[in-house]
Parts: structure tokens; C-alpha cells; sequence
């Protein structure tokens, strides 16, 4: 069975709670930057604090490329803790790659081989040869971008086809019949909550990833509504909301406080189901 | 005026060519492999054989990340050593990027400060605010991905939509409304050089940026017929048909060779026109 390293996290810890690791120096608390790495220090006590709420996590990839060497160096490490320490949590590397084949195939190696994630966040847009190397690794995974939280989404992603469905709809379907497909799951934003029903509805086996509930103002119960059924195929991030609860000394255990609030409500949906 | 380093060097070198260095250490000269960096010395010596006929260099970044810290390293010393010695040479990232806004900051700061390539390829599908923040910065510039060359660029790209354009016509006419569009230029695949033409009308004043001839099977003579005006707003990208014109110790010099023949056809053009 495919991804039954998510379900069985589900099952385990009620929860389907992806921390978003998007680590910005300048909001992380100030008496780590004394530290060797401040970086991989305030994600091992992330981690630590919030790993028994959280089924994944997913590294925001650029946050480290702007620290050129030393990012790299950090998110080698934190890739390196988390599956070394719990292996059994769902690694995603929220990269957003995607070229021709021969170069998708690099930023497959960089990503799935040499850093070791279980997976990684790929845009659709040159189709099917710039994502099939992604799915070439046995045991990783793609997170395909459909539908996205941010503004911008409704300037291609929601026009219409002639067809008179929408693009984002376009992508899910069409990607449904490349090589490999059942290894590919869906970034659904969490401001189309309805919308998400309607995805549902066009893969009902795919894990669906909505980002950005929190900071980016998605809301829970409307998304268990439309996303969650008793196959468990959903899993939401927060980021901000939970990394940057504090910025003392106590950032970890209010991060925990965060991580646990949302569990907590999540476990309520799921009690509705299974 | 925008873009007059591509301009000048444009009239200067009659040439319009750009070398993409996709530098794969398995198709390298085995005699550059015992030194420290075969990457940065390869790229060095193609750079060195090749300037006089190039007016960009556009390394894809890939190929460096599928290297850890060592292929950033030698990605950051190809940016200074072309920074350095041809500071009048345009130099592009091709990166494809594109995430929500406060990420895209982050990859902007990354590949147009830090590491400071004069611009950026970026994919639309996330929209205007995953696009502008690489528009933000002096002198820097995008190169949106508008219609690529592969196989998979059906999938999407050319989907009609239900005002009877294709999508790609869509991220053109509507990326020319974003702040600071006077900053975009265009990925045009090679293989449509009719579209070319077509895009050459939707936004005349756009440079247009075709990957592929050589290995991936443009043809130069097309391409100029649909793309090239007396604006001069043409660069084409070739890579693989330069960098690896041998794999003996005499690379340098057939790259030189290639370079110099394509730029001869370049110049032909370049004459019936200007």
C-alpha cells in the first residue's frame, strides 16, 4: 500500500498536521543566533516539541537557499534528524521544482536521493516529462500543485477551459494518467474550501495538502468538511501559526501548545469518522 | 533604457546566443575530473572560448543542486567569475522558480543578491504575487516560462481556454499588467516557431528567450523569421551542442568552434536587418 506511512500516522496520533518549517532568521528567537547553527537548532526544537501532533513535516526550501551554504548545510541536518530520530514521520520538500525531464531528473536526485526527503511540492506547468522523474523513486512521492492559497492563484490556475473546466481541474485530471500517478498527491489552497470538496470529488484516493491554515487564514472545520472522508486522504499545514507562537525562550513549549490546540480539533473531526 | 546590456552586446558581438551550461559531471572530460572543481574549471573554460560569441551565459541550476554544497559552491564562482571578467554579459539562473510572496523574496534574494545573477526564470502558474518579488530588485530581471519546448508542454500550456487563447497567451497578456512588467522577458520553446511569431505580436516589446537549438532540434533560421525584428528583442539558448561538442581534451576549442558557427549564422540574420 502506497503512503501507509501517513495513514498510520494518522491513525496513531489523530492528527493529519504537517509543521511547515519556514525559517526565517529574523523571526526566530534572537537568543538562538548566537549558536553555531541557529537554524537547524530552532527546527530540532520544533521538532522535538511537536512531533507527537505531527504527522509530517515540510521544510520550505527557499528559506534555506537564502542561506547559500549554510542553509544547505541546515536542511541537510534537519532532513538528517528527522529521519534518523522518527523515521516513521512523512518528510516533504516544499521546493516547488519542475524543468524538462533530463533536469526535473537532477532536482530529483538533489531532493529525494541525496537530502532524502519522502517527497516533494513540483508545479505542473511544463506537464507530464517535468514531473515523471519525480515519480521514478521507489517509496517518494510528488505533492502537485492544483489550486494554491496565495492571490495569485486566481490568474491562471482558476480560467476556465473551453471545456468549461478550470485549469487547476485540468492539471488534477491529466496527471491522473501519467506514469506512476497513484504516487502523485495534490496541494489544494485552504481558502477553496468548497473547492476542495469538488477535488475530492476528481481523486477521491489522493492525498490532498492543503497549506496555510493559520498565518494564512484557513479554516479547519470548513476544510474537514469538504476534504476529509473515512479513506483519511487529507493533510493540512501550518506553518507560521505554530513556529512563531513566541519568540523567547519559550517558542518551543508555545509551539507545542499550537501544535497540540490543532490536534486536538482535528482529532475531534476524526472521532466523526473512524 | 531597460536591458541594454543584452542590446549592446547584441550589436557588439552580432550575435544573439546564449550558452546554457546544464553541466553534467558524467559528460565532462574525464582529464577535468582530478581537479578540485571540474564543474567551475569546465565552465571556465567554455566561458573563456566561448565569451566573444556569447551575449549570456544561463548555467540551470539543477545540475548545481544535484551537487550539495560543492555544486554551490561552484555555481557561486561561476557568477563571480563571469560577474568579474564579462561584467557586460547577461547572465540568467534558470531556476524556475515561483511560490507565494513571502518565498518567492526568499529565492529572489538567493539568485538575483547573493549569488547575483542578472535575472531569473520563473514559472507563472502561482501568479502575479509569486512573480513580482524577483521584479523588485534594480537591474534584475524575469524570465517568465511561457511556452516551453518538451513533450509535457502540451499537457498545459497549449489548453484552450474559453476565450478561444491558449494558456500561455494568457500568462503573456496578463503578466504584462503585474507591476514592474516592463521587467519581464519570455521562455518560448523552439519547436513552435510559429507561435513565436504569434507571441512576437502580444507583446512586441518583450524579449523573447528560446531554449534548444542544437540538442533539444530548433531551427535558428525559423526562429528568426518569427522572432526577430529590427528591436533586436531575441536570444536564443543553445547548450548541450556547444558544451559538449567533445568530450576530449580539445572541448574548449570545439565549443569555441560551435559557438562561433552558430553566431555566423546569427550575424546573417542580424545583416538583413540591422
Amino acid at each position: 500500500m502506497l503512503n501507509n506511512k501517513i495513514h498510520s500516522q494518522i491513525i496513531k496520533k489523530r492528527s493529519f498536521l504537517c509543521v511547515g518549517l519556514d525559517i526565517d532568521i529574523h523571526k526566530i528567537p534572537k537568543l538562538l543566533l548566537k549558536l553555531d547553527d541557529p537554524i537547524f537548532e530552532f527546527a530540532k526544537q520544533i521538532i522535538d516539541s511537536t512531533n507527537k501532533y505531527a504527522i509530517a513535516y515540510k521544510p520550505n526550501i527557499a528559506f534555506f537557499e537564502a542561506h547559500g551554504i549554510h542553509g544547505y548545510k541546515s536542511l541537510e541536518k534537519i532532513s538528517k534528524y528527522l529521519n534518523t530520530n522518527f523515521p516513521e514521520i512523512f518528510t516533504i520538500a516544499d521546493a516547488k521544482r519542475g524543468d524538462i525531464g533530463n533536469t526535473s531528473q537532477m532536482y530529483a536526485k538533489a531532493f529525494l536521493k541525496d537530502l532524502d526527503f519522502d517527497s516533494i511540492t513540483v508545479s505542473p506547468y511544463m506537464g507530464s516529462d517535468s514531473v515523471e522523474p519525480f515519480l521514478s523513486f521507489k517509496n517518494k512521492y510528488v505533492f502537485l500543485l492544483a489550486l494554491t492559497s496565495n492571490k495569485g492563484s486566481r490568474d491562471f490556475q482558476e480560467l476556465i477551459m473551453n471545456n468549461s473546466t478550470k485549469l487547476f481541474e485540468s492539471v488534477i485530471r491529466t496527471s491522473r494518467r501519467w506514469k506512476n500517478s497513484d504516487k502523485i498527491m495534490y496541494v489544494v489552497g485552504a481558502k477553496n474550501t468548497k473547492e476542495i470538496g469538488n477535488i475530492r470529488k476528481i481523486t477521491p484516493d489522493s492525498y490532498i495538502l492543503v497549506p496555510g491554515i493559520g498565518a494564512q487564514g484557513g479554516n479547519l472545520k470548513e476544510i474537514c468538511k469538504h476534504g476529509l472522508d473515512e479513506d483519511l486522504k487529507l493533510i493540512v499545514n501550518s506553518s507560521r501559526s505554530i513556529i512563531y507562537a513566541s519568540d523567547s525562550s519559550d517558542f518551543a513549549q508555545m509551539a507545542e501548545n499550537e501544535a497540540k490546540k490543532i490536534q486536538t480539533e482535528m482529532e475531534k473531526y476524526l472521532n466523526n469518522i473512524v
